[in-house]
């Protein structure tokens, strides 16, 4: 069994106007020294496989079919065997 | 000039059922082995002091006032020299 860590992004290109929104309240509360606050997923699961290989394989599909949008992101992962 | 990088995570005993409905997607794309799919935040922003200990008030502070809902989430983060 492995558990996945994926971590999804929006293209550096794609701006992200929740980040932005945030950032405002920041501004509020008077933090004044906070920028470019960028709002992205992270994402974890159990993979119920014990070969390393075939785990990453269903990641990969997992992550480029469903988790992330192909046109304006992009996901990078890491498996830890539990 | 620091950069952060946050997670926040739903506690454990909350569910999150965006997790769960796009783990559904999973099973009809075939992928059979993948279980507790929980969906959460990760956020990255700069800050800009030299001074690591308020870098890191600074960041307590945006987390706990405007990112984290503190009934239900909790965060964790580090900072990077930039």
């Amino acid at each position: 069994m492995y558990k996945a860590k994926v971590l999804i992004k929006r293209r550096p290109s794609i701006l992200d106007p929740q980040g932005k929104a945030v950032e405002k309240g920041a501004q509020h509360l008077g933090l004044k020294n906070i920028s470019q606050t960028r709002i992205d997923k992270y994402i974890e699961f159990l993979v119920d496989s014990d070969e390393e290989k075939a785990a990453q394989e269903e990641v990969r599909l997992y992550c480029s079919k469903l988790l992330a949008n192909p046109i304006m992101e992009d996901f990078e992962f890491e498996l830890e065997k539990v």
